[in-house]
């Protein structure tokens, strides 16, 4: 793994369980993923990284190479500030990229999957049968655990026979890639475009291969252009119905009075059936109603963040760091929490679409003549920003549970801030003084993905008192909390003001250096931490970070006895 | 080239020249560049940027694979104002990976350079002989060009006869990665230690794979410890006359009375001998007095900016591009600029190196009970600040010649501002916001490595003026200068004052948004451009950048007419 050219990105989380002693044949496996999309590959990139060995992880997709679709893009708006628009298979490039340093075969490509169900009987310890077919051969795979990444006509999901429910109404979408010749003055920016004839997107794009920018262009289609009754599942002749030049002439109309031309030819072109139909069950369990075959969701954003709930907890599982992951027999709360937590997003965003979609035919038309101002159009921007929050991961709240404690939220803490902390949120993203070394940095830089836990500890105004209540509270985490889990399962992250910065470790109780010489910062000398969190500068707070970045818990720092019992609900102990 | 998977990089420049009949054969090329360290690796990646084909330039190394020795690091303190410890083996990764999106066959490794001369008889095209050995076979090229890119024991130097002078005296420094256990405070700092026993540099480094922060440290080693008397040619048994032990102590000496230990072993360890000598000429010129093999410099830093500073000027003489370049017995001024250029850059350099050594060896012992601000560590810390412009570029001037047009200056800049624009240095950083798409960058990122000179318009007041002297330029400049040069190898950039944001595109010359629709800029909305650069905003400014970044006139916006004198002595202008 590490060849000293590449960053260092974390070890691997520590093993508790035994490995299992029929790995070695080349039809056991721990978890199977099924798709080498964004999401089985964010899926089986992590677990690498957490630990699992390449042969006990196989990565199978039906196709021969890389997919030539493109997803739509996401709009981060949390520590990247930006408007991104990347190929789906610039995202599949990085992604396989990372997990070849850990796996040099990669992705075993041209397999099919042609069933999957659950067979306790036949091995208790690798419940889940896989049949994969390879050039007309079919094989028998048994492993722990399945994971179907394998979208929108998932085979996993047809295998255990799950359905997508729901019934809107269904639309159809003509996108193209093409270099505009227009005096549309906003065609370098994402725009939003309704007028009586319709609905287009704008979405500046990267240049192409001669040097000029390219447009993608979503426009909607109406039922006349595309010579049939919309219908379920007659997406897959889609583009049989219709073409580049119907869905280019339909935005020209859309656009006009403004001038829209075409240089060249058009570079791509596709077009979507539009479902508002979702998934009710994300896990089929066995008997012992333990969760053995987990689907993610479908389309890029919302199936990598599956991805990326799912993917800490089968590690913690599978290596026995969860309480009850040696007993196979009892059900993981941590991994029963998949669903609970993801579950409610599906759900959400499908009604933030429905009300978009509401507000979108209520508003009066939009032109760039008329005032912007109108109640209905804040109304659609105040819906579209709902959902940028959601593309960015950044308004997501998973509700209480045993990852997540709202309990101690209002104790310590000042209300009224843009980025208060909020137990299921992200943590939001702040720029710190590093202390060991004086450099800035960013406080979700410094917190790569390495499958830790966090405790993140914003000391009080007595920092560097000895008998102050943050030196008593870090001294406690030092001595009486980490110990008591295994090896550095927890990080401890370090906040102090700057007017109690150190002169030297010897100011600070010796656990501090012990456990973050590298992760001790200056909370104001960039921005004021305390401020933007919405911490008592005089009271501190104890942060718990779950492996996937979201807040598990806020304590006070005299309360500090609680963060026992959380990670006590949610790891295992070391034997004392 | 394009997989639609890379960014976008810029097209190759056009070429007027023929393609050479012969460069069929596989005996014959357009450029040769001996060494794939990073200098050769940059050189070739940027001629094949630059549209020279895979076949005309090849990249020939004596290793079998890539080196593992480590270069000391650079200290960029300007686009970037972070700190890069960066290991020589990944610069040479990222470049190569560079070149392989151009060259699917790469770096022509195990050739080892047995001689190289100039024989214009033999063959005029092509009057340049390298003889390269390869599994015991000696093969005889030709090329117009030859670049020596092999670092200190240049085979290239050796085979044309040039020899390093100077005199200084030469020094041991022995260096160390390692993981301290230190109670010295500044230890995941860059510090630098002397006290009565010696010298130690400490450069704290990345983790290493078992996640431990490691610590270089460069230890200047006593005559008596590395067991000879210094000397001039014993450099290469310099390893088997000490030893990492000895290394290690030395350093444990000049930190006392700190403590310093070893956790592991030493990781790497090496030593160097410093000579203070340079090569007082990097071309060889045939009978005509033509340049034909050029030399870049020792050291990763300073030999990738000769590299760039050669690449566009071979680039654009092969292809026909600078005045004088289909006449291939005339000396062309573009390509004699090379060595006017960097030799100088190399004797400041020792210059500096001399002045430092000797104001340290002049400075009272520093320790850390000591005032830091006696006068002989603040001029240390001058010196040091100014090798660090130089590492990083910025301190670079390069003096009046037919690139560099020091008489602008004055015209129309208000002296005396922190980055003011000056003819031979590089264009500082600016954060702008652009015009069409409303989207903040950098005015470096803008500006790609696409080997085009560009023309920067910094317009005036009267910017919105439809006759205003703003305007004026832009109009002559669309329609009178841009039009007589070849392709696009001239790119317009425009900087505007806030208040004078244009509606739309028409209330501005249409030039500029043929010829600079993306690249228009509001140049007050994030950062000052005016104020940073000391232009005053009431006359504005016309800056020619070349394709390497420096700066090469000013001129005012009434001046314009003087920048086809520029452009017409340094390149072609089209047939009219």
């Amino acid at each position: 793994m590490s060849t000293g050219l590449f960053p260092f990105v974390g070890l691997p989380l520590p093993r508790i369980s035994p490995k299992p002693k029929a790995i070695t044949r080349d039809d056991r496996f721990e978890v199977i993923v099924i798709g080498a999309g964004p999401a089985g590959l964010m899926m089986t990139f992590l677990l690498a990284r957490y630990g699992l060995t390449a042969e006990s992880v196989p990565c199978i997709d039906a196709k021969a190479n890389r997919r030539s679709s493109l997803a739509r893009t996401t709009t981060p708006s949390s520590r990247y500030p930006h408007v991104v628009t990347i190929h789906q298979g610039k995202v599949e490039q990085i992604l396989e990229a990372g997990l070849l340093q850990y796996y040099a075969t990669g992705v075993q490509r041209r397999s099919r999957l042609v069933d999957a169900y659950i067979d306790s009987a036949g091995d208790v310890e690798f419940p889940v049968v896989a049949k994969v077919e390879r050039d007309g051969v079919v094989k028998t795979l048994r492993s722990k655990y399945l994971v179907g990444a394998d979208g929108a006509h998932s085979a996993v999901r047809r295998a255990v026979g799950l359905e997508l429910e729901g019934n809107g109404p269904d639309e159809v979408w003509g996108a193209l890639d093409l270099v505009v010749d227009t005096d549309f003055p906003d065609i370098r920016r994402r725009s939003l475009i309704r007028s009586r004839h319709g609905t287009v997107f704008v979405i500046p794009r990267e240049r192409n291969a001669s040097g000029e920018y390219l447009t993608r262009l979503y426009v909607r289609m109406p039922y006349e252009l595309c010579g049939f009754e919309y219908a379920g599942e007659c997406g897959l002749s889609l583009r049989d119905r219709t073409n580049s030049n119907a869905i280019f002439e339909q935005a020209c109309r859309v656009l006009g009075p403004f001038h829209l031309g075409l240089r060249g030819a058009v570079e791509w072109w596709s077009c979507y059936q539009i479902r508002q139909r979702i998934l009710k069950q994300y896990v089929v369990s066995d008997a012992d109603d333990i969760g053995r075959i987990f689907l993610v969701g479908d389309g890029m954003n919302v199936s990598m963040m599956d991805a990326y709930n799912l993917g800490w907890k089968l590690a913690y599982s599978i290596m026995g760091l969860t309480p009850v992951s040696l007993d196979s027999l009892q059900q993981d709360e941590i991994l029963k929490s998949y669903h609970c937590e993801r579950f409610p997003i599906a759900q959400q965003l499908i009604e933030f679409d429905r009300q978009y979609a509401a507000k979108f035919a209520a508003a009066k038309e939009m032109s760039l003549c008329e005032d912007r101002s109108t109640s209905g159009v804040n109304s659609i921007l105040g819906c579209r920003r709902r959902i940028n929050a959601f593309s960015s991961g950044c308004g997501i709240e998973y509700s209480e549970s045993i990852l997540t404690t709202k309990a101690g939220q209002a104790i310590s803490f000042s209300g009224s801030c843009l980025l208060a902390l909020t137990p299921g949120t992200r943590l939001p993203n702040v720029r710190l003084k590093r202390y060991a070394d004086g450099e800035y940095c960013d406080l979700h830089d410094e917190m790569i993905s390495n499958g830790r836990f966090r405790v993140l500890c914003l000391a009080s105004s007595d920092f560097l008192s000895s008998d102050g209540v943050s030196a008593r509270a870090l001294h406690w985490i030092g001595e009486a909390l980490l110990p008591h889990f295994p090896g550095d399962v927890i990080e401890q992250f370090v906040i102090y003001p700057s007017e109690q910065c150190p002169r030297d470790w010897s100011c600070l109780p010796s656990s501090v250096k012990c456990h973050s010489e590298m992760r001790l910062y200056d909370g104001s000398a960039v921005q004021d931490a305390y401020e933007q969190f919405g911490v008592d500068i005089h009271h501190g707070a104890l942060v718990i970070l779950r492996p996937d970045g979201h807040i598990g818990m806020i304590a006070s720092l005299e309360g500090h006895a609680v963060l026992d019992d959380y990670f006590t609900s949610c790891l295992r102990r070391r034997c004392e």
